[in-house]
Formats: C-alpha cells, sequence, structure tokens
C-alpha cells in the first residue's frame, strides 16, 4: 500500500483552476510525510495533497470532489493517535495547514476568532498577556491544531474542570461536501434549532470542513497549587480519586500513574517521583489564594484518610512545574524502556479503577508483554501503554489483542472505547463492541445527512453493520454486553 | 380547529393491544386539557392522548404509529412557552406523565437516574439531604418535567454558572420512531462516535422519545451571598454585566429588570426593589465563603465603578429568597398591570444591552404597547414581556408583530431568536430570519435521518424552506443579514 495511485486527470485539471501549483502536491516523495498520522502503524498515500490558503478555494476542492466522487481527508498537523487523518488510497488529502491566522481576540466577550490551522498552544500563548488561555490542553499541544482539537473533541489534563473542546468553543464556519459555507452555534450558550455545534465537534472529519472557530477563552487563576500523593496500594489512590471528586472538589488536574510509569518517568525527567510507590496522584488545585489554600487543606484530609503515605506540596512554580513535566513526559519515558509500546485509550467509571489495573495486570501476564498505566484519573480515562518489540514476531499483533481485550474491559464495566483520542482508523472493531445495531444505523444516517455519497474521510469513526457482523455477536444493547463469551460485569 | 377529528379505528384498536383501557383518552372532554401547553395562544384537539408506564408500552405504541403513519406529540408537564408540545390534530399525544420514578441515586459518582415525568424539582428535593442539587433551573422547575426540559434544553437563572440542561445531563434512554431502544451518552465527558446525546438534547421531541435520563448532580455551595444594585441609566446597569463577566466572575446568577418590571414585581411581592431605579441587577454569588466574600467584594467595585446608586447586600437567608421572589415572581406580576402578555425570548451580546433596550421602546411607542424587561442578563437572555389585551380587536396581532420586531432585533445585532424556551409552533418564522436555506436543509436532513416520515412533532422547530420563501428573503446568511430593508447593525 506504499504506491500512490495514477491521479484522476481530470480532478488534477479541476485542481488547478482552484489552487496554485504549489499547493498541489503529487509527487510520491511529497505525499510520503502525510502517509499517517501519530498512528504510524497504518498508512497510505493519497492521490494528492492540496494546501489551500482560503476558504474559498476549501469550498471549490470540495464541491470538484463531490462532483468527481473523489474521497477527501482533512488534516490538521496529524498528531492523532487514532488514525483519524490516515489518507484514502483513492482521494486526497486537504491539508489546513496553512489556515494559521489568529484574526480576532475579544477580551469583553472572552473569545478569540481563529482559523483552523492555529496550533492550540499559540492561542494561550496569544493571550497571556491579557491574564486568559483557551483551557484545552492536550498533551500535544505544542503541535495540535485547533481544527483537529475539533474534529476529535480533543481533551487534556485540565478537561476535568475546565471541559473538553465542545465545552470551549462556540462557533465554527464549515464547509459541506456540496462546497456551502455555514455558521454553526453562535456566541451564546444556547441555539436554535439542533445543536449541530457538538455534533460535529468530535465527528471526525466525517460530517464538514471547519475553516474557522470562535474559542471561548478563560480567565487564568490567581492560584495555582501542585499536590502528590504516593500509596501503597493502587486501591487507595483509586477509592481517593472518588472520594475527591464525590465531594465536589474538581481540581484542574487528577492524574494517576502505577508503578512502571512511575520509574519511567522518574528515571527520564527526575521529577522526584517516588519510585517505590504503587500509585501516585497528582492533583493541581487552583482559583484565588483562599479558596486554593482550603481545598489543599480538604484534599490533603481526603488523601490521608485513604492512606496515602507522603503528600508532598510543590513549593515553587519550578516544583510545580517538574512534578507536570514527569507526568507529560510519560509517553516519551515509556517509549525509552521498550522498543515500541501501544498506547491505549478508554475511560472507565471512577469506581472500578482499582479492578481494572489488577485485570490489565493479568492479561499483561497473559499475553507476557508489559504495561505502565497512565490515567487521567478524575474522569476516570485510562491510557495504558503496552510495552512490545515489534521486531519480534508476533508481539504486534499481541499488543493489539492485548489493546482490544482493554477495550472490551472498558466497556464491560461501563465506560467506553475511547476517552479523547478518537475512533479514527484504529478502533472500528472496538465500535461493534460498544454499540448495537440501532445506535450504529442512526451513526450512518446522520452521515447520510451530510455526506450522502461518503465522500469525507470514508471508512473511519463508524463500521458498517457488516464489519460488525464479521467480527461476531460482541454488541452491547441498551448498556447490556450481549457477548456469549463474556460474563456480565 | 377545536374539533377531534375522528380517530383511526385501525389505530385506536391496535393501541387498545398495547394499552389498558384508562389509559387512552379519545373523549373530547378528556382530550381538552393536553390542547395547548404553556402557548395558550394556539390549541388544536389530538385524535387521542395515550398515557403509557413502560418503555416497552412506548416502543410498542410508536412502532404502531410509524407502521399507521400517525403523528406524536411527546408531552411532559406541558409547562413550555412555545407551543412545542401543542398537539398534531391528526396525531396522537404521547404523554410521559407516570414515568415519574427516581430509579437510582448515585452519590459516589454523582448522577441520578430518573424517569422523564420526574418534576425538575422533584429531583433537588431528593437529594436535598445529601448536600446535592440539580442545577437547570427554569421558572416552571416546580412544575415542568426532567423529559421536557432536555426535549428544550430548559436553562433557569443558575445557568450561567452550572449551565443549561445539555450540560447536567449524562445519558438518556431514547426509543426511535422505529420503536427501538437506544442508549445515548454515558457517564463520562467524551462519546465515541456522533454526540447524539447533545444533538438530541433541545431538539424538541422531533427524533425520538425520551423514556430515561441520567442527571448530573451538583455539591451545594457552602456560601451563597445576594447583592441588588440599582441604576439611573439601563446603560450602566448594562456595562456593570458586561464588565463582572469580562473579569473572569461567573455569579450564580445576574439578572436585570427594567423600571416597568421592578415595580410590577415589587407590587405584587413586596421584595424591597427601588421602585423609582430605571434597572436593577440582582447579583448571586456562590462557593466558599473565603470564595464569595472576595467575590463579593470584587462585584461591588466594579458596580460603584458602573455608576450603581446603592448596593445592597442580603443579609439573611430570608432577604435573599425575597429579593429572588420578586424576579422569580416578575411575569404573574405583569399579568397584574396587563389583561394579557406575550413573553418573548431571545439572547443578544451582552454589549448591545442597551442599544437593544432603547429600540425595544421605540417600538412600544410604534405598536402604542407597554413593554417590561426581565433579563438574564449574565448570558445575554432577554424577556421582554409585551402587555396587550386580547378583547382590543387587533392588540394579539400587534403583539405578535411586536415580538417578531424584537426577535428581527436580536438576530440583527448577532444574538438569536431563543434563549431557552424553544422555536416549537411559535418561532418557525423567526428560523427564517436566524438562518439560511443551506443550514435549514442541514437540519431537515437530520431530521430525516432520525425519523424519514416526519412523524415525530411534525410541522415543529424548523420551518420548511416554502414556509422561508413565502416570508420573503429575510435570511441571515453566513451571519449577515440580508433583508434588503434592515440596514446592517
Amino acid at each position: 500500500m506504499n504506491t500512490a495511485t495514477t491521479p484522476n486527470p481530470a480532478l488534477l485539471q479541476q485542481l488547478k483552476d482552484i489552487l496554485p501549483e504549489e499547493a498541489i502536491l503529487t509527487a510520491k516523495e511529497d505525499l510520503h510525510p502525510y502517509e499517517c498520522d501519530g498512528l504510524t502503524a497504518y498508512r497510505h498515500l493519497p492521490l494528492a495533497v492540496v494546501l489551500p490558503t482560503t476558504t474559498e478555494q476549501v469550498q471549490l476542492i470540495l464541491k470538484t470532489c463531490s462532483r468527481l466522487k473523489v474521497p477527501v481527508v482533512a488534516r490538521g498537523a496529524g498528531t492523532g493517535l487514532s488514525g483519524g487523518a490516515l489518507p484514502h488510497e483513492g482521494g486526497i488529502v486537504l491539508s489546513l495547514a496553512r489556515f494559521k491566522q489568529i484574526l480576532e481576540i475579544d477580551t469583553a466577550n472572552l473569545h478569540a476568532r481563529v482559523q483552523p490551522g492555529v496550533r492550540n498552544l499559540a492561542i494561550s500563548q496569544a493571550v497571556d498577556h491579557l491574564g486568559l488561555f483557551y483551557a484545552p490542553d492536550p498533551s500535544s499541544q505544542i503541535a495540535c491544531s485547533i481544527g483537529g482539537n475539533v474534529a476529535e473533541n480533543s481533551g487534556g489534563v485540565h478537561c476535568l474542570k475546565y471541559g473538553l473542546t465542545v465545552h470551549n468553543i462556540l462557533e465554527i464556519q464549515l464547509v459541506t461536501i456540496d462546497g456551502e459555507l455555514m455558521t454553526i452555534g453562535n456566541d451564546r450558550q444556547d441555539t436554535p434549532g439542533y445543536d449541530l455545534l457538538a455534533l460535529l465537534t468530535g465527528s471526525e472529519g466525517m460530517l464538514g470542513v471547519v475553516v474557522e472557530v470562535l474559542v471561548r477563552l478563560t480567565v487564568k487563576p490567581d492560584t495555582v497549587q501542585v499536590l502528590m500523593a504516593d500509596f501503597a496500594a493502587v486501591n487507595d489512590a483509586g477509592d481517593a480519586v472518588a472520594a475527591i471528586i464525590s465531594k465536589g472538589i474538581i481540581p484542574a488536574g487528577l492524574e494517576m500513574m502505577d508503578n512502571p510509569a512511575i520509574r519511567a518517568a522518574e528515571d527520564f525527567i527526575h521529577a522526584g517521583y517516588p519510585i517505590d510507590a504503587n500509585a501516585i496522584l497528582l492533583c493541581e488545585l487552583d482559583g484565588t489564594e483562599d479558596e486554593v489554600s482550603e481545598q489543599v487543606a480538604r484534599v490533603s484530609a481526603i488523601l490521608k484518610n485513604h492512606r496515602a503515605g507522603t503528600i508532598h506540596i510543590a513549593k515553587t512554580a519550578a516544583e510545580r512545574a517538574r512534578l507536570w513535566a514527569g507526568r507529560k513526559a510519560a509517553f516519551p519515558a515509556v517509549g525509552r524502556i521498550s522498543p515500541d509500546y501501544y498506547c491505549m485509550d478508554g475511560t472507565i467509571p471512577r469506581k472500578h479503577l482499582a479492578h481494572v489495573l489488577n485485570k490489565i495486570n493479568d492479561y499483561s501476564q497473559q499475553y507476557g508483554l508489559g504495561v505502565a498505566n497512565v490515567f487521567h484519573a478524575g474522569d476516570g480515562n485510562l491510557h495504558p501503554l503496552i510495552l512490545y518489540d515489534a521486531n519480534r514476531t508476533g508481539e504486534l499483533e499481541k499488543a493489539e489483542r492485548f489493546g482490544a481485550d482493554i477495550l472490551e474491559l472498558c466497556v464491560k464495566v461501563g465506560g467506553s472505547i475511547t476517552g479523547e483520542h478518537g475512533v479514527g482508523h484504529e478502533k472500528l472493531d472496538s465500535m461493534c463492541v460498544q454499540f448495537g445495531e440501532a445506535e450504529l444505523e442512526v451513526f450512518h444516517a446522520v452521515k447520510r445527512a451530510f455526506d450522502p455519497d461518503e465522500l469525507l474521510n470514508p471508512g473511519k469513526a463508524v463500521p458498517t453493520l457488516h464489519r460488525c457482523a464479521e467480527l461476531g455477536a460482541m454488541h452491547v444493547h441498551h448498556g447490556q454486553l450481549s457477548h456469549p463469551e463474556l460474563p456480565r460485569f
């Protein structure tokens, strides 16, 4: 699958009428950088990559593709982790990389109008001097673009308190596959008609192409404090998380790491993590000075009640940064101790944390593959990193099966197969575990409402019923798992 | 339109196979209580009203209606203000009034599983002893049901801080027009596939019938404080609202009333409002004790900077309740000074508050009808109450035209035609002002994806393109008003 199909001559000619020659890539060496996104296990070369700079060009490109029935995969920064931007071999990649202007910053209304190719972190940097920031902060925020964030409904460490992308955008300009430009949403809370803004956010490029985003800006808190607690028992750490949330305390971040993740991160970053702990919790609290000091006291008491060992409160901004640096570098840290790793992304109800960790350890024994666990614990979003060596025959396949087992376990305990990385190409089969026929049929009907010829990112996010049927009867229907081999948890 | 059409005999027979006889109403006197919702200006008798008690019955009823092509209007408590539950003369009303069980309260996960007929306030009452509440609080919360809240995406005084219904529900059980039961959403923040939970919330009964709701519970704040400030100039009050929000302070409620509304409420409730003020602001702040006292100081300073006269801080819980009682009774209070009133519901950007109020006063002169204004000022949601006398020939029509002018003005300044009451039957024409052809076509396509025969609440919420065309070229396309007679604001 590494050879580009010869582009449709009519398509190329019509693209040349829309775009300058340098904005159309067709040479194989130019296409290679676009063959995959952050999930590098899957690669395809597209027919061509186009790099428009105006909304009108995007409209004309989509009109052309619609007329010629050519698939289109929109692409932001290509940092996605589920293959959502994997090219279609018979289609084009529509890169939004040149849409990188911040068009307006409105401090009175606390919003900014930006083009989709603007990097996530660039928004916060542009408004930093105004005491503001853009809240969603995926780990890839240095590189990932706001258009990609909308497509994936990205979260990050701070989404526990500040919400996902959908809670932090107000309006988008969308181009449909017919080339129509639409304004979806407005700068108020509610909007007449169906809530298309929420429907489109997280729709993985399947329903339209976003060419402008009105994002909500948040006022920076006066005070920030970070606590680290270590635990001898993973169960206790999990219970502490549930207890904090059930007291109505919403930390700005609440992260958990298990021993292999702690060791890997500490060895790499020297963050000051206790390498003998079986789990640590990192808890960030923000707000006014009084509010934060009160919350620090309440959280500390809860941690102690749940048998935390040492509770360490960062004394300086530098120390806070170092504690987070360990967590944020956990993925590359694990990359140092294993030739390859496979990053999973699932969610579970917080109360099942300990049980799920124990099961993951069982699977680890069973497959003979190591695993390091990193969580957005506050919202039950699990990132097990499965360690393997792609050069050993069969290990990739074992890692994939191990990963699928973890996702199935997430569904079984009442969670879901993706927390923030999307379905993309990677998790199509897992969607058959998550949803029944009726739900999948509605997804397909919604897709057809926007894109009847299925030209936008075809084959992603929602599996065909046929594909699910081939996998076997692994359906969760009305929240009940009906796979015959799996006992109901 | 006050006579019931003879019911389809096949329909009645099949309903009798599903429901006990007492759960099927067909006698004219039994149908009358269902002829309208809170918007009493429009009334129709349905063929029949059905009152199921189980999900299976709802599934069978919808399957039957689907097969016989009979329209179905689902109904909660009937408190809606836009005619969303107005019956269809050729169809049945599906009342969810008997679905009134609270099925589960889960304090660890801060959620409750309830049936759709449960009253909004009943949820907060059921969890009050646990220190919890359900945040959305429409004025009708004593009577309105959670199913209706989902259909309308209801807000309330506290939605500024705590969000609308969509931000406070986690999962719904939905029956489609085919009788399929689906689980939409989960108890995590993100969900794989398209965000159908948000799409369905506020969809006004057009896409499916909700038979169960998992609502989020919120921990009650330690401390609550209410400020009242009076202003000689409405502009100053409007600017103060914008200033509070732009400082990143999110009050639990921020309400504004103009002089006619103040006088009517004071005369009725004796809340202690200053009857000579041209505007008052009511501002509720909640949180921990330290946080609230700090916010009270900051808000007071902002109010003074914007030429507030007296800033009064309620000293007791009883006084806080009295200040709110005046606001909450503003509608019936206005009902005491005018034989009839027409409650409008639009949103505007906060910065245009003063301009819009001035224009509303101009219209008031022009139509010769009084108006009292009540706002959810913090989120720019406007409730002008147009005063008229239905017994005077032509006054109802004048009030309706006045109302339509106000909504058009809202769109013109960048707002929208509904803040929280929905489109229903009332605002179909205004939807033609708000949206262009491309947007309306997408709405219709989404409707067809769920309900291809258009049997669920037909004729509501989204106007046909034909209807809009008949109204003339009053389109806002891409946020630009293209009505030739209206200068761009």
